[in-house]
Parts: structure tokens; sequence; C-alpha cells
């Protein structure tokens, strides 16, 4: 297996994709490279926390799919997810633990093609670079890296291995996203000018728990709590920032192509005052809580717009420390008409009655992407509502395929610097910040190529 | 009528009103005042368009308001007020046209108590300096002032003078608006923190025409052009701003007391590019028309955030040339819950099933404002859904009382500001803009006047 990933023709394959621009011209060496194609894939899992065991579900539905190596420094983890490959019928994993670096280890295991990242965020970055530099096709979760730094070691790290590296970002494939995408290409919107998104998730219960069950009531995050709550919260201490900007600008990233023809220039950010977290600490603990006196440096609501070399304008939120309804915001707006999310409307001219919204439903339905109408029965009963399916699946092929990635590490960097860059702009009273180009003006030349495919 | 509108009591509690904040602290002197209450208020129209005949419909049904002056440099619609004033069984009222400033001769009529200034946005802030300087109380229509430096003459003439000038902003006054005011003055929503708001409202047949007929299909502006078409479009020819801010920043700055305990500090303002008004002379006039080769500066979207002294964020959103139904759509969320416009969408925590949306419309109707319930009957059949009845109300009662405005010169400097301040911000790539203090520090003072009384 060494010898495989190692072997020198793949390898030049590997950076000959990474700076020709991967993508639709692309596709004959791809084709070409078919004749190698792998029938069974082996992954590792590194994180096998309750995001890593969604994952770990997936693939354990699938044939081509060998689970052969798992780490987390949680023994407990470690059982929950050999249980799980037990009752598939599937032969124990081989297990990393005992130290924050026994990742170190799974990577230089032969009989691991690609690896699934899911730890937490601090961890992304080094885990990632780490596992490009020793050959693994690297599936990484969101958010990518915290710091621009992070962002050019993944950028460097994969053109200098030429392994791609794929950011895991789930949304880009929920159903109504694609179907949208789906009405983006057949242009029923015009020319692209204007959007919504961002992350507004209620998470006061994720952020906090009470050190025995997760997700319950408790006012606990660090060493005393469970799960997301005893790294994810520390971000919400000690950032002033966007600091989970994927799920809203993954699926904007893909409608207008950016890094493919077009490409983040600036951005501005502010955030509100803090109250949330404090409030539901003292709701859960009481005012005596010593967490009642932490000073949290998250503003309840970030809000982000962002420039285009195209000229379109993006507004991205960030809302995760106050009560409210779970909604990404979405709203995609050209020359011809536009779709909201919130409240399911549309509005097209010529077709739809003047100056009245309609429903978006029966258009989210008759425009149903190809890759839903294919594998809409497969994905049934994956997590957050099937979109999970296609992330992976799509993962899991481009591996067989010795493919590229549709959501690249351009992609990783591009949508992860906005974390640092936000942070910046709010230190700075809202001050412009510019994206570096992470593709070094291969932009330009770069072609669009996620989901025109019939497999992923 | 000079004698009393110069009465050195009145000028100086002009004066005092001005400068010690005007404010329910306030209530007893001018419950003093009220002895010397006018039954009459005595009007003077200066710009009679389609704005302007609106607001006269309003008064011709009110017995305590007599028209005496009207202003127009187009004859044809000095013949139609002329006309309603006749229907309605009303006096013709004395004319003032032939020139661009006859409104200053009108100015001098001893028979005007008040003025409403209904004209072009670049005579706006000239006229409401000029009516004050006359001594006539000054209802002015929104945008007050389009330069910062105009702002400022609103301002200083005001202070100078003592004489009240109220920006009819209309939408403080819908009743969604009020009925949510009233749910936020009962801290249902907890401690505010964040806003969506906006004018968002396709006005490409109002930006042209075919000279021939208003509101029509066309493709001119200007002087080829008939009513709004003839002025209005040139700022979307010239500027890149928010040039139209005040429908939805009036009621979130209510919701927050703007210049009374709150004040906005900063902006960034991002635009997009400009397709919708081109696109549209091709689609009316094809692409040989002449205006096929104007140069749109205006964004089609223009995109602004705004911080408060105490850390809540407004997003604000001017969408002008684009397909699109009507919507300035509004969220006011809190550290409780929130509401949306689109959608009709409410959260309160507590309240709402867990992370689930209800209905807003049981809501605004439990909390329909007062002053809904008092005058709902008699705003029916007035423009724009009822609200204009509330805001000329406002001010023919704060003649009558001789009381200061419930939207004051503060407020017509404040929102009108963001205009030029957006401008800088999108020329400088979003770089941030400080707000004046147009209350030179009076908002620390100053106490929330807007809808708390009985009659206004």
């Amino acid at each position: 297996m060494t010898q495989r990933i190692y072997d020198q023709s793949r390898r030049d394959f590997f950076r000959k994709a990474a700076f020709a621009g991967l993508g639709l011209t692309l596709l004959p060496s791809i084709i070409e490279a078919k004749s190698e194609e792998l029938t069974k894939v082996r992954l590792g899992f590194i994180g096998i926390g309750l995001r890593g065991s969604d994952h770990l579900a997936l693939v354990l539905r699938r044939p081509d799919v060998e689970v052969t190596a798992i780490c987390d420094i949680d023994a407990s983890r470690i059982d929950i997810a050999q249980n799980m490959l037990k009752k598939a019928g599937r032969k124990p994993a081989q297990v990393f633990t005992g130290s924050e670096t026994a990742y170190e280890k799974l990577l230089k295991q032969t009989d691991v093609d690609g690896v699934i990242i899911a730890t937490p965020w601090l961890w992304h970055a080094p885990m990632a670079v780490a596992a490009m530099k020793a050959g693994k096709y690297t599936g990484l979760e969101v958010s990518a890296a915290i710091s621009l730094q992070e962002c050019w070691d993944l950028v460097n790290t994969h053109e200098e291995t030429g392994v791609p590296l794929m950011i895991l970002e789930n949304v880009c494939y929920r159903r109504d996203i694609m179907a949208v995408l789906n009405m983006v290409r057949q242009n029923m919107f015009g020319e692209l000018v204007y959007f919504h998104c961002g992350y507004q998730h209620d998470l006061r219960h994720v952020k906090f728990n009470d050190g025995k069950t997760v997700h319950a009531s408790g006012a606990e995050f660090g060493e005393k709590a469970l799960s997301e709550a005893r790294w994810r919260t520390e971000h919400s201490v000690k950032q002033n920032a966007d600091i989970y900007p994927t799920h809203g600008i993954g699926p904007i990233a893909n409608y207008i192509n950016i890094n493919r023809g077009n490409r983040f220039v600036s951005l501005t950010s502010s955030a509100t005052k803090s109250r949330g977290l404090h409030n539901y600490v003292v709701a859960q603990g009481g005012e005596d809580h010593p967490n009642a006196k932490v000073d949290f440096k998250l503003g309840d609501i970030i809000t982000t717009v962002i420039n285009t070399a195209n000229g379109e304008n993006i507004t991205l939120i960030h809302d995760t420390n106050l009560p409210r309804p779970y909604s990404l915001g979405f709203r995609v707006q050209g020359t011809k008409g536009l779709w909201m999310e919130d409240g399911n409307t549309m509005y097209l001219e010529g077709v739809s009655k003047p100056h009245e919204w309609e429903s978006s439903l029966p258009y989210l339905e008759k425009y149903d992407h190809p890759l839903w109408k294919k594998y809409a029965s497969l994905s049934e009963g994956a997590s957050h509502g099937g979109m999970d399916f296609f992330v992976m699946n799509a993962f899991v092929e481009i591996i067989k395929r010795k493919a590229p990635a549709p959501l690249d590490v351009y992609d990783a960097a591009t949508w992860s610097s906005i974390t640092p860059l936000s942070e910046v702009s709010i230190a700075q009273s809202g001050a412009p910040q510019f994206f570096p180009d992470f593709t070094r003006g291969q932009w330009m030349k770069r072609k669009p190529v996620f989901a025109f495919g019939n497999d992923y």
C-alpha cells in the first residue's frame, strides 16, 4: 500500500492536477487513471467523537469502504466505534490512542488510503498537514484552519505533496442547496448579484453541559464538561470573529465559482455585544457560578460582508449564542429574481406574478439535482437530512478514482480564512481585510468542478 | 400670525426644548403651553407632486387643518391640488409657482403655521433650512439631506431658530412596526442585540417611464421623463451609496433610542455591481436607446452594517434595481428571541416551542399599539396602509400643541447621514465611517419620546 500511495506516477498526477487547475479540462486524465481505480477504500478515522461517529456510521453502510484504523484520545469513544464496527459485521480497527500525537502513528499505517479528521478545531490544520505529508487522502471537517498561516500551511503542503485535501462541507450537498445550484446553472436567476447566508444555530446547549451528559443542561465548559463543550466553547471565550463560516459560505462559493473564475477580494466584519452565553450560564448555574465571571469575547451576532472579484456581495452571519430556531438564512439573488430560504419564497421575473412571492417548494422539487435523484434512497437515514451521505460519498469516490477533491484545499483555505480576517476587521472597527489569493492567480484559469459528475 | 410665531415666549420654549433634550421630562412644560393650543392649523405645501398630494388628501380629511398655500413649479400639479381642495369643499389655496425659488414667497406668508416639504431630494435641506428660519413648523419628507454639511445645516438652523423640524418617516408608524415597538418596550425580546432592515423595492418602473404616463413602461429619465423619474433616477446615475435609508433605519432607531440614550457610532458599506437599471433600459428601449450608454453608479444592492454605542448592530439593505417583491426585511433580535418580517415569524424563548418558529401574526394583533387602536378607523383609506395618517397626524398635533417633534431634526440628520457616510465607505472598499454626533453629546441625557403620548 505504501508503494501504491507513493507510486511516482500517481504522485506526478497529484502534482500536475494541483498546479494545472483541477477541473473539467482534466477529466481525460482522471478517466485514464480509471484503470487503476480502487474497488475498496481503506479509511482511518482521526477523532471519533460525535461527528466522527456520524461519518463512521455512514461508511459502515458501504461495502466499498473498510475502516482499518481509528484514533481518539478518549478511550470511551474508541469503545463506541469498535462496537459500531462489530455491529456492522466488520473487523475491529487498529486503535491509536493514549496521547495527543497518537494520530502520527495512524498516519504511518500502510493499510490506510484516506483519513477523516473530525477533531477539535485547533487540531484540524496540523493533522491535515501531517496526513497530506503521509500521502493519505485527507477528508477534513469544518472549519479547516483558524489562522491565515494555517490556511497557507494546508495549501503549501498540498502543493508540495500533491495529495488532495477535501473539506467535508456537508451543507454544499443539502438538497435545497443543490436544487438551487441546478437552477443557478440553468441561469434561472440571471446574473448572480447578491447573497445572504450564515450559521444561525442556538448552540448554548452545545457550548455548555453538566459534565455528565452531552447536550443536557449545565453551565460547564472546558475540562469540567463533556464533548464539544470541552473545547469548542473556548473559541467563544477568546475569539471575536466569525468562528464557523463554512456552512454558509461553502454553498455560495459554489454558486459563484470562487477560486474557479472568481475570488473573494475583501470583507468587513462587525460584532454585537456579547450577552447570550453569560445569560445562559447564569440561568443554568446561577450568578455565583464560576463561569458567570467569564468574559465571553464572541459577540452574539457577527456580520461579515464579502466582496468578490466579479462584483457580487455576500452577507454572512454567525449567530450561535441567542435563543432562536435553526436557519442558515440563505438568499440567492440575481438579475432575474431571488430565492430566500426563510419563508421558502421565490420570485422569478416573467414567471412569478409581478411583485408577489411564490413558494419555493415546487421549484426545489422540480429542480432536484441529478445527484440527489440518483442517491436519495441511499442517503435515507444519513445524518443532517441525508447531506452527510453525499459529502462522504464524494470523499470515498475520489479516493477510488484517485481524483482531485470537488471541495479542495483552496476552498478550505479561502472559506476558513474568513475567521482570522473577520477577527482583525472587528478589532479595527470594521476595517476591510483583503483575502490572500491562495491559488496564486490560478483562479483565473481554474474551472468549476463541484457536482458536475454522475457519481459525486 | 407672524406675531404669534415669533412670540418671544414661544421662541424661548422652542430653544429650551431644543437644548434641554426634548422628552418625557419636558411634558409639564408642554402641558403648560396647552392654554395657547391652536384649534386650527394652517398648512402650506411645498411640492405637490404624487407624495405631496398624498399628504394633501390626508389633511383635507381633517377639520382642524386649513390649507392656505401651495407651491409647485409644475402648474398641472397646482391645478390638481386646487381641484382636491375644491372637491373637499375648501377655499382655494394661495399659489406659489413660476420659479424654483417661489417657495421663499410662500414662507413669508403670515397665514402658514407649518409647511410640508415633498420635493426632489436636492431641495429638501435648503427648503427646510429656509422654513425653520421663517419660523414655520417644518414637516420634511425623507431623506432629509444628502450631504453631511446639509445634515449639520438642519441641526444648526434648528438650534439657532428653535423651530421644530419633523422628518415625515411614515414607516415608523406602520402597524406591525408599532406593535413590535410595543413588544420591545414590554421587554419581550429581552435586551436588544441585532437588526435587519432596508429598502427592498423594485423601483425600475419609478426610475423610468415613457414621458407620457407615470409608472408605465419606458426607458426615459431626467428631462424626457415624468414625475420621480425626472429627478430621482439621477441619484442612481451619480451616487454609489444607500441613497434612501430612512424607511429601514427609522423604525430601528426608535426601538433602540438613537439620539436618546444611544447613538450610531460607525458604519461600513458595500456595493454590488450595477446591472439592473442598464438591463431594464435595454429591455424597455433596446440596446440602441441612448440611456443604454448610461453608466449607473448605484450598485444593485448596497449593504450597510451600523454599530451603536450600546453595542447593537444593524444590517441595512438598499435594493431597488432588481426584480423582487417589496419588503423592508425587518428583523428584531434580542436576548429572549426574535421577530422576522419575511415569513412572518417569531420566536420567544420559554414561550414558543423550543427551536421552532411560530407565526408572528397573532402577536402583532395582540400587541397592537395603543395609537393604532385609537386611530385605526380614522386611518382607513390613508395611503401606505394607513401609516401616512399617523405621521401627518403627529405633525398636525405638534403644531397645535406647540410641541417638539417626535421624530426630530437630530433623527433627520442622523438617519440621512447614512447616505454620504455609505458613499465614502464604498469608495474606500468598506472602510468604517464614523457618525457625527449631531446632538453634541446631548444624546446621553435626552429621553425617548416617540409614540408615548395618547394623541400621537
